[in-house]
């Protein structure tokens, strides 16, 4: 390409400023100094305050000697100290590794060691799972900050030499910190939750980051000081990266240790919470919980989900409580929610049930998002919108992570040809609109047809003695693959293989039925997911005929 | 800087994408289809209609030849084809120059050779200055296109061989148009109004008129599907960007050809407009008008406004009509406004002259602005946030101007370390609010005090007999400079310069009050801006005296 005369301009200090969410923190302190930041019970911070804290954070951090591109690693609930982390830790120049506090020892080792840790701050409540993880990852040089819970007077176990607030007090509020030198900086490591093999590291850059919070702002139509009730934890996607959205926009951040339904009605009541956000199982747990019956919300309340599609009869229980439900779609490969099911108001005339469908669907790709493709697996051709054909999701754009941790092969093969490969599967509808079917591990090939494991467990879901169930594929000399049903039963409920057969024939078409159903309990990982793998490799290896 | 772990990762195409506000177009168009893009009287474009007609103008362009870095110039109003040009001039990979509608035949000639135009779009109403700039341009090789509006009968001129519509129908809808592969292209050419010497052309990049965007959409609370009302001419920083915000949000454009008051007050009932933009000019005439006199808007109308602070009568007085104002500050250098006076929600007990005074100030630095700094002009230094100490605004950030094309001294000059020169002199008000006193070249410095000449010039205003009023530092040898009063006055007035030293007297500081009234018509630009330089100049003269 050859130079034009609008070319010749050099980059300077005066027009360009690394992208980075880092910078929305002294603009809303300056601004609104007085107004809330982060509430806790009964701790509250100002914005100059929770700057001051994370500055502070920043400073202890470089008095101790961590730099950029050192990792300090978080194992906390979602409390002030972990917001600050969001700030602090990358103010001093480092990457943030916040850890899912529901692993194990060993895969807490694991992560501390390949993340390279430096730093490991562990909230009190974790002591026990932390003490057993630092034994096995035997590292002496690992400094370990502890978070009293100054709310409470149980303290299950001091690691570290020094408390957060004390460490906090070792720095100041006068440092000059640095924003990063370049949007591509590591700003953050995440690891997937591995329900096979190892995690993986994900790392986030600032640029994604900032691009993130902006997307969140202009597609979740963000106003200006939201009440934000903080129930997503922020070991998942950095809390979806709300943290510093929230930041941008000035608003108030309620955090919560753990998820009590009377205690987050009472909040939204008490505090006017206008926005949070939740995996379907906390949509469930407020339905059902007793406080629900007598809630009446002054105000909508704008609620965000993801994961697994909730239930059209949850989506419509909890939006007559009072929540209007936004449902999003991402990995932590994406930031998060890169796909968001963006309500079109040609749909408002729709009655409950064909709203609920279309509120059910993963949506449109957010503006973040450069591209969302579902492409058919044999072809690598986009599937046509038809909201029948089953394909692979693909995801290009500034919120795709910078790849996975000294992982040179997984990067590759995952972000190959220019697209992410979520290998989850879906179907597209029409305006760009897509549904999730399946991951492509589970989906059962059948005589040419793709079978969605997730369309039969729905099925099975439905029957009353019915607790869990799992369909992953059986070889079949003629068909290939055939769906092979692993149910585990309520308490006390009895059915036989035949009575599940008869009920699926109500409800599936025939090549869509499990022709094997097992009985017993599922294997499941320590964070509670179902070890599809194992299943598999069950299912294989004829030891069920 | 060594490398570190998280630094070896290659920028692929799966996680980087150049950052344009032409993204948002495919997406909108995608996902509501149907929705009304651009409203112009009796027309009106859905989305899915609107992208076509810009990839067509995309094609047909790429059809004679223009390829990237190639300048289109547009005269025209703020018409459907003016919104088109911001999409479908860059989705050709050229700049678009809107040029301002008001500039004499020669600057325009000026500017379409200065910038090398290669195609000349006109609207119809726009021929006859159009056709003299032509002549003095001189250029047969310039494609002209004409803009005729279908809705008017009269046609003062027909330039070129094609018309705007037969040209879109020879472009294609399918056409296969590339995002731009650097966000660091160019975007935009915008002249500076210039008044004195030759007007400057600012060069926009991708990048910047995204990020300006977002940040519009963050600070400005824009929600999605807002209706908004097209008064900012477009030849003013691309009407400071919002047909590409408004496409990001899936908003309706509501087009006007001329801004007359009762259409204004119409359109917002009839159509339910919920946003707006204007210069203080429009406030007042809408105030003014007799159409105001019966107005009762049923919902409030955000309305975005730059250039000089309205009077607080002003701004009380629209706001009673049911508008809520929001003033901004910026320049073309700075893709326009880059400061905003957010209200702070502590401002809301305040009485209503409290919170005239504080909705006058230009504001805070907005989120897509890495810095705004008030420096003293001596030292350099920061002044202090005492609403008194006056300075020279500096700008960084994202959305500073790429430089002015073809001229790198005023480029290096202007961007110098680090920081855009904006010329504007301020005060700094606690909690980072600017408010503007003077143009750099027009602070009177007495004594060595700095007198803001449009602080005078607002007190000669209040005079019942003062119809424009400009003040210029007189040479003196006592204080150096002392202000000196031209006035303009309304018809059929009469008022002494001893009568005005009177008045002065009981509004003004003694150092502050003009030495030097002179009577008589002030010489302006053509597009009406008063021109102090010919005024400085006579000053110097010594032919006052």
């Amino acid at each position: 390409m050859t130079k034009n005369k609008f070319d010749s301009f050099a980059i300077t200090a005066a027009n360009y400023e690394a992208l980075t969410p880092l910078s929305f923190l002294p603009r809303t302190a300056l601004m609104f100094p007085d107004r809330r930041a982060v509430v806790y019970g009964e701790r509250s911070y100002s914005w100059q305050e929770f700057y001051d804290r994370c500055k502070k954070l920043a400073s202890a951090l470089n008095k101790i000697g961590i730099r950029k591109g050192d990792t300090v690693a978080v194992l906390a609930a979602n409390t002030p100290e972990m917001i600050e982390a969001h700030f602090g830790i990358p103010m001093a120049g480092a990457v943030l590794n916040t850890i899912n506090t529901r692993l194990d020892a060993e895969t807490i080792a694991y992560v501390l060691g390949h993340g390279e840790a430096k730093v490991f701050i562990v909230d009190y409540e974790l002591a026990p799972q932390a003490k057993s993880a630092l034994e096995i990852h035997g590292d002496s040089d690992l400094i370990v900050i502890d978070i009293l819970d100054l709310q409470n007077t149980i303290n299950p176990g001091v690691l570290g030499s020094t408390d957060y607030e004390a460490f906090l007090a070792s720095g100041m509020d006068t440092f000059q910190w640095q924003m990063p030198t370049s949007e591509w900086d590591a700003i953050g490591l995440s690891y997937t939750s591995g329900t096979s093999g190892r995690p993986k590291g994900v790392v986030y850059h600032h640029r994604g980051s900032y691009l993130m919070s902006m997307g969140t702002i202009t597609d979740w139509d963000l106003p200006r000081h939201p009440n934000y009730l903080y129930t997503v934890p922020m070991f998942h996607c950095n809390g979806w990266g709300h943290a510093w959205t929230m930041t941008a926009v000035a608003g108030t951040m309620f955090c919560t240790r753990a998820i009590v339904p009377e205690d987050i009605f009472s909040t939204i009541l008490e505090h006017n919470i206008s926005h949070f956000g939740g995996a379907p199982i906390v949509l469930s747990m407020l339905l059902n919980s007793p406080a629900a019956k007598g809630f009446v919300c002054p105000h909508t309340v704008e609620l965000m989900t993801a994961g697994a599609p909730p239930p059209a009869s949850v989506l419509q229980g909890i939006e007559k409580l009072g929540f209007n439900v936004t449902q999003v779609y991402g990995l932590t490969e994406t930031y998060g929610h890169t796909v968001m099911s963006t309500w079109n108001s040609d749909w408002d005339t729709l009655n409950d049930e064909q709203r609920s469908a279309l509120k059910a669907r993963q949506g449109a790709a957010m503006v973040q998002t450069a591209g969302m493709r579902i492409v058919d697996m044999e072809s690598r051709q986009d599937v046509p919108a038809d909201g029948k054909s089953i394909g692979e999701i693909l995801i290009r754009g500034n919120t795709v992570m910078k790849g996975y941790l000294k992982d040179a092969e997984n990067t590759e093969a995952s972000l190959k040809n220019g697209w992410f490969h979520t290998g989850d599967l879906a179907v597209m509808h029409p305006q760009g609109y897509a549904e999730i079917k399946d991951r492509l591990k589970d989906i059962i090939i059948s005589g040419g047809e793709n079978i969605s494991s997730v369309e039969i467990e729905g099925v099975l879901h439905k029957h009353e003695a019915v607790s869990l169930a799992a369909v992953v594929a059986l070889p079949d000399e003629k068909w290939g693959e055939v769906p092979c049903a692993f149910i585990e039963l309520l308490d006390g409920a009895a059915v036989t293989e035949k009575e599940i057969e008869v009920f699926c024939r109500a409800h599936l078409a025939g090549f869509k039925r499990p022709k094997k159903v097992v009985f017993g309990e599922l294997p499941k990982t320590a964070t509670g997911k179902i070890q599809k793998y194992e299943l598999r490799s069950l299912a294989r290896s004829g030891r069920l005929n």
